[in-house]
């Protein structure tokens, strides 16, 4: 991990050792507070990374996405930044261990230092706070507050996304949907499409997926809502999962953005 | 008619009578060039409108959006705005061949005249042309290459409806889903929710309705979409809409804006 401080980390009797992917990657998370789940996967599935290309993970956190990424697609070189100290260093431990390459910096995003600056990347991933600021009471804990994202406005994330990509290169970003409004206004990017996430058939999508490419000329897409539930009612907490989840959160499966969904 | 200059008129031979919400409404509209289908029936399917309450419809055309309305809500008091005089002449016709209240200026949304800018409305509807200046050839039929809206950028709809709509007001708008971007990033109105239009169930949609209300502060929603067609593939031209689609289109039902939808 590269920090221009000392090393801060999570008091081991914190943290807990979570299995994603269908085992195929642990991520180790603190036991209170913002933990990773089922978003940062799905942001992952998006992806078109190939073997031999580079990362860039922004606000990664313990490093859920990177690493989801990694484990589908052997062969990539991923670096992540991260604002908190604790959560960069524990995103490190969890590079290796999953034996994958992902380098860590510690950095606000809105500060990037020489080191990530001087480099492009063929893809940049996002899982901005869903918390606006002001828009909730302020979080007791400091870093669940930050985890919320309570100082950092999503144009910064949109601005350095642009700035890091080359040319050609993909960014992809999960949020609240009613933040869409603001992604697509802070976006300089091209190509652009969201993949609205809805928890069931006919309900209003709550969160949404952007990609989009720099230099890309195609139109505005929106895509068919991606379904995360079967059936109309919620049968029991988080085993009812459609089959193209199912298949992207045990399976390790690509998440398809294809024209006709599911039918 | 409201006008400054002589007014223009269609031939009466290149005129035709279609019919509207199963025969409720009829509309005399050229037999060449732009014709009104189902993206005005829908468009005022959505507006919330009571008996008493006044409708302004911009670029009205010949009137399909303003007239659907009122003949869906009784008792409202309608004024529309168009460019072409043609047009104009054609949709004050239209009020009076379904004895409906409509009054028609004949002006240009980017110089509107002191009796539009001296009223405001409870609601403003708007089906801008679908072609963006430049995307495609200059059409050789002037009212045609007009009514695709060569010349009027969206933040003039949205700027006038800004202006014209009372506080509290509702705005509502269809338009291809490609230009949803512009459409928010033009839109000054609170509380935003956005119905996208699909041709069939997990396809990409392909329009979108927007909706806004002046003053509003409810965060932005995007819908789940609206299907358009029964089944995977095209059965028969226009012969295989849903029920709901049938609902409004045939039985002047109104659209609901519900979350949980169709299932």
């Amino acid at each position: 991990m590269t920090s221009r401080s000392a090393v801060i980390e999570f008091p081991e009797d914190q943290l807990v050792l979570n299995a994603f992917l269908g085992g195929r990657m642990q991520l180790w998370q603190p036991k209170k507070g913002y933990r990773a789940g089922v978003d940062p996967v799905l942001l992952a599935a998006s992806v078109p990374a190939i073997s031999g290309q580079t990362v860039l993970d922004l606000g990664c956190g313990a490093g859920a996405a990177a690493l989801c990424l990694a484990t589908r697609v052997p062969g990539l070189d991923c670096v992540g930044v991260e604002r908190q100290p604790e959560f960069a260093a524990l995103a490190q431990r969890n590079g290796a261990q999953n034996g994958l390459p992902f380098h860590v910096i510690c950095a606000d995003l809105a500060a990037p230092p020489p080191d990530l600056t001087a480099r492009q990347f063929d893809h940049v991933l996002a899982n901005p706070p869903y918390f606006v600021e002001g828009a909730h009471s302020p979080s007791p804990d400091a870093a669940k507050g930050a985890a919320r994202g309570e100082d950092t406005p999503l144009s910064i994330w949109l601005d350095i996304a642009a700035r890091r990509l080359r040319s050609g290169g993909y960014f992809h970003m999960i949020q609240r949907i009613d933040r869409l409004p603001e992604a697509l206004a802070s976006c300089r990017l091209g190509s652009v499409e969201v993949l609205p996430l809805a928890p069931r058939i006919g309900r209003d999508p709550g969160l949404f997926i952007l990609r989009a490419r720099k230099g890309g000329r195609a139109a505005f897409r929106l895509r068919a809502p991606l379904i995360l539930h079967k059936g109309a009612t919620h049968a029991r907490d988080g085993e009812d999962y459609t089959d193209e989840i199912l298949s992207v959160l045990r399976g390790n499966a690509p998440l398809k953005w294809a024209d006709c969904r599911g039918v």
